[in-house]
């Protein structure tokens, strides 16, 4: 696929350049250029603190803001930031209540930010979420837990509201432990990824199919189909989100469901939301009413064409924390 | 190219009724679901009301809502809705200070809000504003204007905020009609448009190609090239927004710049932020910074690869307006 680059080595530096400057009221680069960081910090509030390999945008950068990122580390495309990164955002942002991580469940992130942690541990007080969102690798599949995808916004969202609210260190991550039980993710693809320095995607699908349960990195799914209705493809999502879902939330009916559709990349709104419009059906018909609904682009695999949904049942009290007010680049209300 | 679709007959239709229910706080459908309107109309505040063909989404109805749209008219893919559907939007919507009618400079477009405009001439105060920004489109090569692209946001959005403050359809019509003065937009495409009920691609570019020029309905462009670095494509389309910019504004340096990058459907944010650091430095270095800067996936011609660049030179007043809070479902500040 082609791209509007200028060259391999210099592409996420030079998207990081542009969004630094199309949101300069909001954002700055930290120190160094390592990191991208809230331009107002709070003083006692507890420095929520996200990244992760570049091809996600606006994954995580564009959720810098009041209400929920102080800082964003990027690594390059689909590779996780160093410690180095992670230190460097830790140092600057952290006002004397400790540092949140938010850390999608891939070993170079998990394994970098846990290294980081531990170099700053003499200097903050630290403590890491990590995003366990993804239906189509439950620990059945996988071994070690399921991959961090789309369900990364309401993490970030939630867990910035309440930090925003002067929530605690152990709080913030009580939360986000919560939420792994709540938030459920399933992608599917009509056209896999290109990195900037190959030429040939990274799974190639013929014109007729499509691949059900994805990643964000050019992952394989779990199967290949023949492409269906929009229809179709959302009852292959919904089931297995509906099968996913733990058996911590006990009672659906007392939970305010939150509906994403995430497009990858490569999907323009008039589907994104006609997919919607059909997983709302969808869930309903399942018991479950979405009191909530986001649709866009927010968690990409670089231009890769297809989407997820993401179904997180909340309680009463992360509802409040969805609908609080945020102002940041690319999420705000 | 695949899509996530039903069918094409009702792919429209579903999108529609998919953004109904993810915005349901903000927006509503009008009578007969010919048009859809802002839940909560302002008394005496004039109505503003665009539309056009499907396959540009979010716009037009994605800025409904306080501060831009209060109705928006949705046809067929690449098609003009119909009088019918326009008259409808105007009697729901006017609360009794008129209409001002956002209308992009298309034949199909322009004749049904003309014969909308005169079929309710008898119960409205109507005026039209047509937007012209395309800078691929001079008179010279068109001789009946330009077409209208993504600069419409920028309309819409100033058009929208001097209504909430009041301003009648006198001074709304001025300001529409001043601004195609002010606002070029110039495009690139890297992959051609499929409409739902074709298999081909409206033109088809090659592995290294590109096409400058290109509009929002599958139109080829002025020349295609060899594909270009990015630097290189910000300053093919930029030299011609600058050579296109009209004598009327004609002390640059007392104006407020607006740059919008946006995306044309199948473009991702990393891309886009990588084309808005290098169009702001390409702008610089032109005398004009930046006052503004506005980057995503606004106004689409359905999975089109590629994106534009608008530069609008404002004034003072309209800089405010563009400044002023708006909260639609996909312009939030």
């Amino acid at each position: 696929m082609k791209k509007i680059m200028n060259a391999p080595d210099s592409f996420v530096a030079e998207s990081l350049e542009g969004f630094v400057r199309a949101h300069e009221a909001t954002v700055m680069f930290g120190g160094g250029r390592k990191f991208i960081r809230r331009r107002d910090l709070v003083p006692g509030k507890v420095a929520i603190i996200s990244g992760g390999g570049a091809g996600h945008e606006p994954l995580h950068s564009g959720f810098i803001g009041r209400g929920m990122l102080d800082a964003a580390c990027t690594g390059h495309v689909f590779s996780s930031p160093t410690p180095d990164q992670i230190v460097a955002a830790m140092d600057e942002t952290d006002t004397g209540a400790g540092c949140l991580l938010v850390v999608k469940n891939y070993d170079g992130d998990v394994m970098n930010f846990e290294m980081a942690a531990e170099m700053a541990a003499a200097r903050h007080a630290v403590e890491t979420v990590i995003v366990e969102d993804d239906a189509a690798t439950g620990p059945s599949v996988r071994g070690r837990g399921r991959r961090g995808v789309a369900g990364t916004v309401v993490f970030e969202k939630l867990i910035g509201a309440a930090a925003e609210r002067g929530a605690d260190l152990a709080a913030l991550k009580a939360l986000g432990d919560d939420l792994n039980g709540r938030v459920r993710s399933m992608g599917v693809a009509l056209r896999g990824v290109t990195v900037p320095n190959n030429t040939r995607e990274t799974f190639s699908l013929g014109p007729d199919e499509m691949e059900i349960g994805v990643g964000i990195h050019g992952e394989p799914g779990l199967h290949r189909t023949p492409l269906a209705g929009a229809d179709e493809i959302v009852r292959l999502l919904g089931e297995r989100i509906l099968a996913e879902l733990p058996a911590t939330v006990e009672d659906v009916t007392r939970q305010w469901p939150l509906l994403l559709v995430n497009g990858f990349g490569g999907t323009p709104p008039i589907e994104l939301y006609l997919a919607q419009g059909i997983a709302h059906r969808f869930f309903e018909q399942h018991g479950i009413v979405p009191a909530r609904a986001l649709t866009g682009t927010f968690v990409t695999s670089l231009d890769m064409a297809g989407l997820s949904l993401t179904l997180a049942l909340l309680n009463t009290d992360q509802f409040e924390l969805w609908c609080a007010p945020v102002a940041t680049p690319c999420l705000s209300w």
